[in-house]
């Protein structure tokens, strides 16, 4: 059953853990990008990574104000974030609706930070920019201390995820390809063999 | 329904991306491991970052090899999975039978860089390190190039994956917490919202 994959698809392959909306702001602007790229870096104090594109206007923000959000949409929000991904704030003049407002996205300020937090999300992760120029400007990768996280209680408590079928439409999105997102279901307990 | 969670607990918000077992070898020794945080970190030519902690008896092999493969595990292999990243290779002596052999995992060579793919998986990538020895040693983050990549063409084609009902054990693994693992399922397709 085995098929060589064209490299150019490779990244599908691991493509789809959370998908996350990366906010931020700085000098009176704010932002709100898509990106299927994130992952934790370590527990505590906790850490994160994520792939942040020199092309996205975000990108600006988060250098000079050396913070940036994590917002984890749920399938209420598959349409705004999949719009969110594909227009660009650098198409926006200066005294245009912002990204926020075009997608119809509610926001909030982070405790912490300050920072405008995505309504209507699951989780929020606050993060400082970990200074890493070299990554960040080899690879756009991006490190993180996160200093302050919340979620929607509703499913996720006790330190774990736990979708009811009444909250279908607050699962996570995975990102398949095109705009197409699983959600998570099904989960199974694992045992030891020894 | 905003609730705050704890520090350590946070990076549980974005651990439940697809579940990777890192493979490994050098000198006549290989190894497998479990990890929860992997994701793509470039399209073409595909890159990945992986933590591989300094404790794990892999690291010592991806770091003298200059290689690791990523394979991906799915329902199947879910107390492989659980097992393989609850015992270290460190507790064997050099006669022992192996992880791959305790963990009853069957095994094949990559085919560009040899390196030992564990059967079952359904989805396997070749890398290799981008040496980035900082980041390595600070933040335990492994950057690698995808040198070949191969996927079970029952579930990922077309350069995607689809998983069918009669697929149920072939859906790949995203750790909650303790051995709790979710599925992917219930693919929705966004609209942009103009």
């Amino acid at each position: 059953m085995k098929q060589t994959v064209a490299l150019p698809q490779a990244y599908r392959l691991l493509n789809h853990g959370p998908t996350v909306l990366v906010s931020a702001a700085h000098g009176g602007r704010r932002n709100v990008m898509a990106a299927a790229w994130a992952m934790p870096l370590d527990f505590d104090p906790p850490k994160v990574a994520v792939v942040i594109d020199k092309n996205t206007f975000t990108r600006g923000l988060v250098e000079a104000s050396g913070c940036f959000a994590l917002n984890l949409p749920c399938r209420s929000l598959a349409d705004a974030t999949f719009t969110v991904g594909s227009i660009s704030a650098k198409d926006e003049g200066p005294h245009d609706p912002d990204k926020f407002e075009r997608c119809g996205l509610a926001s909030f300020d982070g405790p912490v930070t300050g920072l405008p937090l995505v309504g209507g999300c699951v989780a929020w992760l606050e993060c400082r920019v970990l200074p890493e120029p070299h990554v960040q400007q080899a690879y756009d990768l991006f490190l993180g201390e996160v200093v302050a996280a919340q979620a929607d209680g509703r499913v996720f408590s006790g330190g774990r995820w736990h979708f009811a079928p009444e909250h279908e439409s607050l699962r996570t999105l995975h990102h398949i390809a095109g705009g197409a997102f699983f959600s998570v279901a099904d989960p199974l307990q694992a045992k030891r063999l020894f």
